[in-house]
């Protein structure tokens, strides 16, 4: 199944990803995705919100148990990320059929769309609609770089931007939600362990902070008379750090927009995104507090003016605990598997407001993620494998 | 003439001026001067690099009279820089014939091209060429944003890129050229007086700083995983402040390029760069080695792998003394005009090694400069014209 996927939307300048949503890379993983659910004789159906499922028994039942993630990517992302979950999953099924075990469930795999959010820049459109979190008007919305509306994207892709909207009767058929991810961060690799459940989804979110000073020539401007926010921007980049270490949490600002841009002018306007998260929401308030009032008082000493605007929130996701814990009873051998927080946000967290979601996580050696160079162990990758196939047969099959 | 040249480039949205080398708004910029040109009966002519000239007398004598300035603007630039020496030029020439004198040398008013670089990068191109101080080759290698060349770009507009290069026999025809120009600082706004003269351009680099780190997840990277180069980059730009302070020199990081630039991943790239300015070289040099200093420190903190490439460099100009001492007769009153330096290059810097050169200054109430919010007084712009009619008055006239 790799060698299949490998190729599909990979930048040979960087050796990473460009899979985003509705492109034609995003249609090629489609493809992928439809052409191994059919060689498994699994029923394709695509949702009103564009997601991808594949069939085995009867949706109707009600108490299905579903596996799967995303196959789109961040820019330059890495091989994992998504795709880990999604070949697991088909993997998992075959592992299962080897078994010969019988299902006493209707088990689905699915590929969420969208979830990424790297070109219409919200994450987890596919499952946000389907779970009512995004309205069929917030995303008409939306638009990429290049100004297209996700419709438009949507609909020279093929697919029928009017029918979005909240999906409760495909919710209504699911039981059990279980996504398996590669870990992107270095908890696994810290214990020793291969796989590990999640706990919880960080609270977590973004604020634009815009930084108003005046343009002017870089060259003879003296340096009393300038109203330069970049200065403002730097000191703020530094107190996130400083902030986010005292306070065991991250804070990142890693997406900036200068105008005019000019390697001759001073900017009027530095816009920065920060994201942090925090491992409950008391820590995040006050990081986030102490990163603004920071940049407020260093604005004010550069005659910036500084708006600061929360551009997405998610509070703290716990993942059911009854789900949780039986994953743990289906997995636990000599030693416990692992229960660990994510400061990510997942398709399994959207939806876990919805229906019992679980997710299971793969070691990653380096941690590195969003990147070309992330990576998990062959080794690893077959104990997941083997993992979401003991959690399924334990939960579909009598 | 100001209310004809106004609407041109003129962006509703920012009130800034945007005429860029070769495109339409420059086209109709260069059709105002021709115009001007022929509503004086002066012989109208377009060089080999695409400067205008507008002639008043024999241009083959060889000890001609020139002024002007360039039409072009940065991104949003104001309505003064450039304009107003060309503007200027007609209105001194107006006043002259009011005042009936005699010309006993030929004069002449120009538009250089491309002055501001705004879309090539590459400042003064139409004088760099000219003075032989750009080859053809590589003028050819310039591209803009959209990757057009320059030479692609001349053949669009309706000129000739073959006939581009060095023009001795043009600076052959040129006794002296003065270039009008609003001041870019606030010395004239500080010692109270409308118009100065030039002594010097301060030398003058341009670095590009590459930080290199590792792109990763900012929601599960661990702080001390990290390989943020966003975090040097910060450090860096407040010690260009702290050093720029220290020497009595300028500074600037007013522009940056991030990879992948997502609100969600740590860069792997940030791409800053550096202008900076000073009264001499000794000065300049300390400056930048004592940033470079602090980013090296910072990046091996941070693990980041930094390069800085000089891009460009212009070493200090001095106006000839013998042409800048004749104007401070000529303009001297009850008190001396004053003679200041200035970090920003002009036309009459690359000139001045081949031809002597001066440069006349306009006060500028606010030293806003290279921003839509640029301004000049009209009772300054009066003095400035007054100013230059007197000088070209001793120069060009019995």
């Amino acid at each position: 199944m790799w060698r299949s996927l490998r190729p599909i939307g990979r930048s040979d300048a960087s050796g990473g990803y460009r899979r985003y949503a509705w492109t034609g890379a995003d249609a090629d993983c489609r493809l992928w995705f439809r052409m191994q659910a059919e060689a498994r004789r699994l029923n394709y159906e695509v949702d009103r919100n564009g997601n991808q499922w594949a069939w085995l028994g009867d949706p109707e039942r009600g108490d299905a148990v579903v596996t799967g993630s995303h196959l789109d990517s961040v820019p330059d992302g890495g091989a994992f990320d998504g795709p880990l979950g999604v070949v697991s999953s088909f993997a998992a099924l075959d592992e299962l059929r080897r078994r010969g075990v019988t299902f006493t469930k209707p088990l689905a795999i699915t590929n969420f769309g969208d979830e990424e959010g790297a070109r219409f820049g919200l994450a987890c459109v596919g499952s946000r609609l389907t779970a009512g979190k995004l309205t069929k008007e917030q995303a008409y919305g939306l638009t990429d770089g290049d100004g297209i509306s996700l419709p438009r994207a949507m609909e020279a892709a093929g697919y029928d931007p009017e029918a979005i909207g909240p999906d409760p009767e495909r919710l209504a058929r699911i039981g059990a939600f279980v996504e398996l991810h590669v870990e992107q961060g270095r908890a696994l690799d810290l214990s020793g362990d291969r796989v590990g459940i999640a706990s919880a989804i960080w609270p977590h979110g973004r604020w634009r902070f815009d930084f108003r000073g005046e343009a002017n020539h870089a060259g003879t401007t003296r340096l009393v008379d300038r109203r330069d926010p970049m200065l403002s921007y730097a000191e703020t980049v530094l107190a996130a750090r400083r902030e986010a270490e005292l306070a065991g949490a991250v804070a990142t600002f890693g997406k900036v927009a200068v105008e005019p841009n000019g390697v001759n002018a001073i900017p009027s306007l530095v816009r920065g995104w920060l994201d942090s998260r925090a491992a409950d929401q008391a820590t995040l308030d006050v990081v986030v507090e102490a990163i603004e009032r920071a940049a407020r008082e260093r604005a004010e000493r550069d005659g910036i003016d500084l708006a600061v605007v929360r551009e997405s929130f998610t509070p703290v996701v716990e993942f059911e605990h009854a789900l949780r814990d039986e994953l743990g009873k289906l997995l636990g051998g000599e030693r416990p598997v692992p229960v660990l927080g994510t400061g990510a946000g997942h398709d399994a967290g959207v939806l876990s407001g919805s229906i019992p979601t679980a997710m299971l996580f793969v070691r990653n050696p380096t941690g590195v993620s969003h990147s070309p160079a992330e990576h998990a162990e062959e080794d690893d990758c077959v104990a997941g494998v083997t993992a979401l196939a003991d959690v399924l047969e334990g939960l579909a099959c009598s």
